[in-house]
């Protein structure tokens, strides 16, 4: 390894595929967060196809400059599958036969009841002085090889073969490696823009210390900030150094911290509404299912999920929420009065004890000038009272349609926290 | 350029962001696309971060191996983005300062009310020799350097400047080297599973011939078969080319394939709907709002969709849809007879032609060894007749949702084909 700050690491992706129009990448992601748990991080990316010589080229690249280089695919069993082949020229190794690892393919193809076929038999090849990684995913065994103060690994491309032999018979031959220890955690918010969160948050960045990371994603109605602490003393420090930036945040940030957790936010109002024993059902105009397919998105949700009702047509409105055709005639279906009217009777015909009424224009036709492309009313009906929330949305259709979810589960989460003043006192 | 082939190709992405495990490339897939239509074709991909000696190191590589170079990030006027000064010193290239750049870009801060800073000064800075690419989009101007038998393109990062500054001054640039033409057409195919598709179509390969390509991408309940074909003498000849690859796929998948155009499973549906003026509601149970969401996802939805229940409980399947209770008790309801009523009394209460019935077992939890996770009854009722398939899907909960949905709108596209047998004759 050449110097202090741990070794140069490179992941070289291999195959055609790789270079159209349709593939992506999720395999260097899910190697770099891997690495970077040990405090190592990766240095260069190296996409190739299947070419002989473009591949040597790459190889001898990597040789180069990095000391530890993680090659992804090429290694079954088809004739477009050269890495094992143009690894052991450039790096000048032999490929050995070995019996052992002909016999595992063998069984693995007779279990599953398909006979073999010749041509996987150059799976069981293996660099000279390389360690076969075992896969029991797949045909492919992996390969680790150390010469010349540099490490080679070779992954098979599928991302249900690459996992578990990374986390299996990569990560403990790796640990020796550690630099450090990275501790992580992800603040979910909503109810803010990117740019919001970004200016609400901007004088606490200077203050995070050089061995904090910071990175914000958004989508739409909602922002994840992703925290990151590295120490090179241990776990435990490195998730001290995490405290007080999160706290901060937090304290910023306030009701629109959502979780820490890997929870979503239909799982932080399904959670909420299992521990009060408390039942929802809704009634959807312009999101037109998706809040109901939200909430049973998450397992167990028939506990306090009841019943939704996708009212598209007016007739469906007056039908099955009994909303009276004066109101619709008077206010119009997208209306604050209408939206309550929805979550009210949702409510009250379904005996749940929460309703959520939506109502919307989600475009791209259908808007005027008094009620434009992305104007949605929702509205919470409980038992004590019904808010009802006036929301003009960006985007595409199904951009509204998820902002409008997102609003909708939102007011239910904040009704249904601890601290609610509204709540009754336990 | 190198050879007859074509010139050698890289995609070079710089930024810190881009070695991160959150990072999702689009831009060189984008890239790729374009590059596809002229006959290009993609050598390697390189990911770098803003470190400077890392960037040289990749420059150099790039200069040795490739004839053109789409370098794209680190264009913006941050301390991070060094992509112009690592660029210069390289290539051995002075920096000259543009004061037309200076004044558009100080315009541009003008006009969105912003007070410009100094740092941004740098962003009007241009390699010697090299051609300004405007930016509409965004502050850094892109550059079009081309010498010693070399092209190197800078390009900005964020994806809603590069894409217009690629398609409007790059490309035009880029028609002189076209190799040739391509053509591209997508088989998109339900009912069938990766394997099996791969099975009934694998004689036909050999037949494709060296300038047609196909590629096979599957998602849940659902294949996409994309052609793509290569002429040097024409767009037409390219189009040409995939004639006869696309009946034949099209005979050998027939009822499968649902469209070879840019449109969802949802649209075809919604499409004959509208034009046979049929109109449709649904009821789901496993679902849970899924279906809906998909065919209100297509705009003018509401010409067809009348409504839909999520009957999550078996009180909403009684009172919303009539189920009895008896049958319930009977067969339960995850059963034939459960979806039947379920599909019959939507279509019944709504007035609607069709009515699609869903209920089944989603999971992790809740099966039995009589009815097991991935378990789904799925019936279509129309005013003829009821149709009623069982299912066993496999997956996770969201999955199951999917290949359900996917299951129900593709018996509806059956239903509504033009030449059904079960149709009345027009």
């Amino acid at each position: 390894m050449k110097d202090s700050s741990g070794p140069r690491i490179e992941i070289l992706a291999i195959g055609a595929e790789l270079l159209t129009p349709y593939y992506v990448d999720t395999n260097s992601l899910f190697l770099t967060k891997q690495l970077n748990r040990l405090g190592m991080r990766v240095v260069y990316k190296t996409v190739v196809g299947d070419d002989k010589e473009d591949l040597a080229a790459c190889i001898r690249t990597a040789r180069q400059r990095s000391d530890l280089i993680f090659a992804m695919g090429g290694l079954g069993p088809t004739q477009d599958d050269m890495t094992r082949e143009v690894f052991a020229d450039t790096l000048e190794k032999r490929l050995t036969f070995h019996p052992n690892l002909w016999k595992q393919i063998r069984l693995r193809f007779q279990k599953r009841g398909i006979s073999i076929s010749e041509v996987n038999r150059k799976q069981a090849f293996i660099l000279e002085g390389a360690e076969a990684l075992e896969n029991p995913n797949g045909t492919a065994p992996g390969m680790w090889i150390q010469f010349d103060h540099k490490i080679w690994v070779l992954l098979p491309g599928p991302p249900r073969e690459l996992e578990p032999m990374f986390v299996d018979n990569v990560l403990p031959r790796l640990t020796g490696m550690r630099r450090g220890y990275q501790a992580q955690t992800t603040l979910k918010i909503t109810g803010l823009t990117e740019s919001q969160t970004e200016t609400d948050i901007a004088d606490l960045y200077p203050g995070l210390g050089k061995d904090v990371r910071c990175t914000v994603l958004a989508a739409p109605g909602q922002i994840e900030i992703h925290l990151s602490a590295f120490s090179e003393h241990g776990e435990e420090e490195a998730e001290r150094m995490l405290d007080q930036p999160t706290s901060a945040l937090r304290s910023r940030l306030g009701l629109h911290v959502f979780t820490s957790e890997k929870e979503t936010l239909e799982e932080v109002v399904g959670r909420r509404l299992h521990e009060q024993q408390s039942t929802l059902a809704v009634a959807e105009s312009c999101t037109g299912g998706l809040l109901g397919h939200r909430i049973t998105n998450v397992p167990g949700s028939s506990r306090y999920f009841l019943e939704g009702v996708q009212v598209y047509s007016n007739q469906a409105k007056i039908r099955l929420l009994n909303v009276s055709p004066a109101l619709l005639e008077r206010h119009g279906a997208v209306s604050a009065e209408v939206a309550a009217c929805m979550a009210e009777n949702v409510r009250k015909n379904s005996g749940a004890d929460f309703g959520l009424g939506i109502t919307g224009v989600a475009g791209p036709d259908g808007g005027t000038p008094g009620k434009p492309v992305g104007l949605v009313f929702i509205s919470l009906a409980s038992s004590e009272r019904t808010q009802t929330e006036k929301n003009l949305f960006l985007g595409d259709r199904e951009t509204i349609k998820r902002r409008a979810t997102q609003k909708a589960l939102d007011m239910l989460r904040l009704e249904l926290r601890e601290d609610n003043p509204g709540n009754p006192t336990p």
